[in-house]
């Protein structure tokens, strides 16, 4: 999607060990209009699909969520890291490896929100080695709900997440996909019709 | 503001304790309907304040922080509560008391995020004790921001947060303040014009 590789190229900054920040629009101070932008091109890549339910992963999804569940007319549902004191039988549980905290984190799913009348559109800011993805499909199966697609805002490309993902079967939009990038800011964007 | 009202009655839950759950709609699933017509009064009821940025904390207030946004044209900007890891000399940083989770969180935001030329208008789903809110106000002092006011979806007024604040004229606007709540579901809200 051109205008957000574009402010990729304008505001991200590209640190050491391919880390690229772009908490200027996207995960710290948010650019809801860009949002808007998205989540049409989102709604034109899914369209046709049934999907009744948004689902992301907090913090930084939220905003995004947010803005395409108005866009789509359905809920959102964000999973939440949860401190061990809210974990019992009301809610889908997994675990999630954060490399950028290292820690692993319990996620956790009201198990009134996520049925399986569910036909889910998960969205998220990020989308490296794919592991809080991989959480939020195993809450997703866990509560038999179906997966109906993945929108993801900026994929590293040089990571594996998105391979696993599309080997699955799952119709994954990531909106820019960066296939290399380095310290004096040169990014690669991968070529998508 | 008479549809929240009415939701809370509807899909609200009273607990033990004065616990009031509206994880079907606020802050687990969220209805960015609601969040929207929520915007639209916030924004008739700030209506020429030169309000240039939406302030939050993670992580149920960025949703409806993020409609709110939209509706007023700004960045929105949440607090993030902090791994000892990220701070640094970058973030403006305060600490804040969590009596949901028993334990004191460093908060912070980015200097890059708050500057003096920003009139700020903090959002969040719940005021309850003003834990959450004083520490905001202290980032936005910090910052040598101005605040225009506070959106507040859920008020308990039974605690003594809106009353803090409102001592300090700052204008509070929250669009449901409930005045008594009993376990049988019986809630009382206070009457606004």
């Amino acid at each position: 999607m051109k205008v957000l590789e574009d402010r990729i190229r304008k505001d991200g900054i590209v640190r050491e060990g391919n880390v690229l920040k772009v908490d200027s629009f996207i995960n710290h101070q948010m650019d809801t209009d860009l949002f808007e932008e998205m989540a049409l091109e989102w709604k034109r890549l899914f369209a046709g699909k049934p999907i009744n339910k948004i689902l992301t992963i907090e913090a930084s999804g939220i905003g995004i969520a947010a803005v395409v569940a108005r866009e789509f007319g359905v809920p959102v549902v964000f999973a939440k890291k949860a401190k061990s004191i809210n974990l019992d039988d009301n809610n889908f549980t997994t675990q999630i490896q954060s490399f950028t905290h290292n820690r692993v984190y319990d996620v956790i799913v009201s198990k009134k929100f996520l049925t399986p009348a569910d036909h889910v559109l998960i969205i998220d800011d990020f989308l490296a080695n794919g592991c809080a993805l991989m959480g939020l499909l195993e809450l997703v199966e866990e509560a038999g709900a179906t997966v109906e697609g993945i929108g993801i805002a900026i994929e590293k490309g040089f990571q594996q997440g998105g391979a696993l993902i599309r080997q699955r079967g799952i119709q994954l939009e990531s909106l820019a996909i960066i296939d290399a990038m380095s310290e004096d800011g040169q990014i690669t964007f991968r070529h998508q019709d």
